[in-house]
């Protein structure tokens, strides 16, 4: 009888906890595990023995909670023997607690840490399991079919775009206006602005990171697209780049020159919109999506929150049979979905871009994609309301 | 048998579609009504004479479709006789199309306009009825006791902000994070982010445009907050003025000392960030909700759609029993809510501001609201789902 312990890491996601809940109904069936901890945000947590006894909570409305609610970290290791300290307090810390099974709940970076703690106990032949899960809104994990969030996060993403374009519809002369959408260097995220075609709203260009942002042309395809609609609508990654390789980001002009020396904020959606105003003159709006594109728990998917319950149950599954240093996977076979389990190594601080293939004249989205999202994004999740909005899980 | 026209005029709402689907089915009981026109861009398509026929159009989906799905107009006129010419031109279309009644669904701007062309029939002693529909975000309609279109924007912005609430908490040093939310002068849908306290999700500092902004003890509450909590959840209203009334989004402080001239865009929350960021240099995000706020149609409150429809309803009976120059008016009876009528000439172009007795401290928002709001927010309702995102009406 053995203690389990489970972070989360790195950005949440509105289905982080449903993968927690996977874990603890699973271990809770598992006769050799006594306790599930909680790490307070993650590694940190796990150093400074800061735990949540998970072990006999109410769980309720904790599958739909969005955010990570032991709270997340952002809190790299080098591999052992550096940071030596660490991973000898690490140590302590499983044989104080009696743990033998550690669950980690993140993306690309977190994935890193639970393969360099996995090393360590190999390497000092220690006996502990280590599994990790996969999360990211982002969908750049290697190995894995989808990663649980980025389908709810798309089909919160296509159903808003879908809202803003019938807003933007209204009057005989509009707007250009400007979404932005998350995603650091891959599109994935952006990439759904493409579905709310398929009920014929339509984004008109769609701009992401995969491809260098030529701001000429796009200054040049607004204008020949507003001449003829008298509105345009334009969805671009946060992360896009020019042909150089510089974000388009980075061209904010710093205010140096005033009494103040302010720093101005703002995203890059802000930064085209400027372009568009003052080098075409006309009406425009940038639209940042913001925090609640990976937050929106009032909006799920359900296959998303299925594969991310099941995910968290598999790790238990594999903890138990020993298995050690995997990340649980997703895998497509004959048209269904199954789980599996990839070495962390293959996984870890790789990137997994959008396909180039699937981008059409660097500013539209092909079918494809629409065929692999499609069936990501169908179906809702039932969520229980209180006081007029979502009631959530509470520590 | 005549004929109806219904029109739908300034900002889109997610229910401005439930007022006209009410409208619909009420006049297809109507054995005076033989003919039922939209009026394509309000006031534009009455002059131009472009319809849409209303009369056996299918209306599935339609009460949950956001946007003015007759497409909407910012068209003022003046008093008749100014305007001449317009107004004989209206009279000549109602002559031609039989017409004889008229609802106009909009803000105090477009009962304005409603009240108007009713002076001027009166005036020329021409048989045809007028009837407004109150429609509006803001809640700023005087004599109703709400605006169709406000609650569901509460339920969004509060489902909003406790979601983004959470996803702000999960790191141990967080950031300020400052929401920007519509209303233009009137703070009734920036109180809306007092909601999530409800269900102890507490936005720390909310400013309202009823009552003057002081940057400096803004600072001050934000340095307090920060420092005791280590994250700082900030909401405000775009159209906070200083103790002297100007605009705090005027002190955008504009480039014009760079080679180019370029204006700089973005609104009020990106201001305060960039106060947050340069006078106390903390850790800072800025997020606008933007034009989701009154157009998130997957996300609606039962009574407010019920009651969009019923006032849609509502104007048909007015006009069949031949009332005219007036809005249907919500009224809260024992408890109850029925529907009444006023004079449009006590709705036009007033505005109804958030009461100053429910804001506290300047930046805290009373239980008094809370016990207004509550009701009106309770109850979600089914929206179709096509394509894994929400089915909309088309034309």
């Amino acid at each position: 009888m053995h203690t389990l312990i489970i972070g989360q890491s790195g950005g949440p996601t509105s289905v982080i906890n449903a993968s927690l809940f996977g874990s603890i109904l699973e271990a809770r069936k598992q006769k050799d595990i006594e306790r599930i901890y909680g790490l307070k945000n993650g590694l940190d947590g796990l150093i400074n023995e800061q735990f949540i006894d998970l072990t006999n909570l109410d769980l309720t409305s904790l599958a739909t909670t969005p955010g990570a609610i032991l709270g997340s970290v952002r809190f790299k290791i080098d591999a052992y023997p550096k940071d030596k300290d660490i991973y000898e307090k690490i140590k302590q810390v499983f044989l104080k607690y009696d743990i033998k099974y550690f669950i980690y709940i993140g993306g690309n970076d977190s994935m890193d840490t639970a393969k360099k703690i996995n090393d360590y106990f190999k390497f000092i032949d220690f006996t502990a399991y280590v599994i990790g899960v996969p999360k990211t809104v982002d969908n750049d994990l290697q190995n894995t079919y989808f990663t649980p969030g980025y389908p709810s996060s798309c089909k919160f993403i296509a159903t808003t775009i879908s809202e803003i374009y019938l807003d933007t519809r209204v009057y005989i002369e509009g707007r250009v206006t400007i979404i932005e959408l998350m995603g650091r260097d891959a599109g994935w995220l952006t990439a759904a602005s493409k579905i709310p075609s398929l009920n014929e709203e339509n984004v008109d260009l769609i701009y992401l990171p995969e491809i260098p942002f030529d701001m000429n042309q796009f200054l040049i395809d607004v204008k020949r697209i507003y001449a003829k609609q008298r509105k345009v609508l334009v969805c671009i990654s946060e992360g896009i780049k020019d042909e150089n390789g510089e974000y388009i980001l980075k061209k904010r002009i710093f205010n140096t020159k005033d009494d103040f020396g302010h720093l101005q904020l703002g995203g890059t959606a802000l930064i085209l919109a400027e372009m568009v105003k003052n080098k075409l003159n006309l009406p425009v709006r940038a639209i940042e999506l913001n925090l609640p594109q990976r937050c929106s728990g009032h909006l799920l998917a359900k296959v998303d929150v299925d594969y991310a319950i099941k995910c968290g149950k598999k790790a238990v599954q594999l903890l138990i049979k020993k298995q050690s240093g995997y990340m649980v996977c997703i895998e497509k076979q004959n048209d269904k979905l199954k789980l599996g389990k990839v070495k962390l190594e293959k996984v870890a601080t790789f990137v997994k871009p959008f396909p180039k293939e699937w981008i059409i004249n660097n500013n539209d989205i092909s079918q494809e994609y629409l065929n692999y999202i499609l069936p990501l994004i169908d179906k809702e999740v039932k969520v229980e309301y209180q006081n007029g909005i979502p009631k959530h899980f509470k520590i």
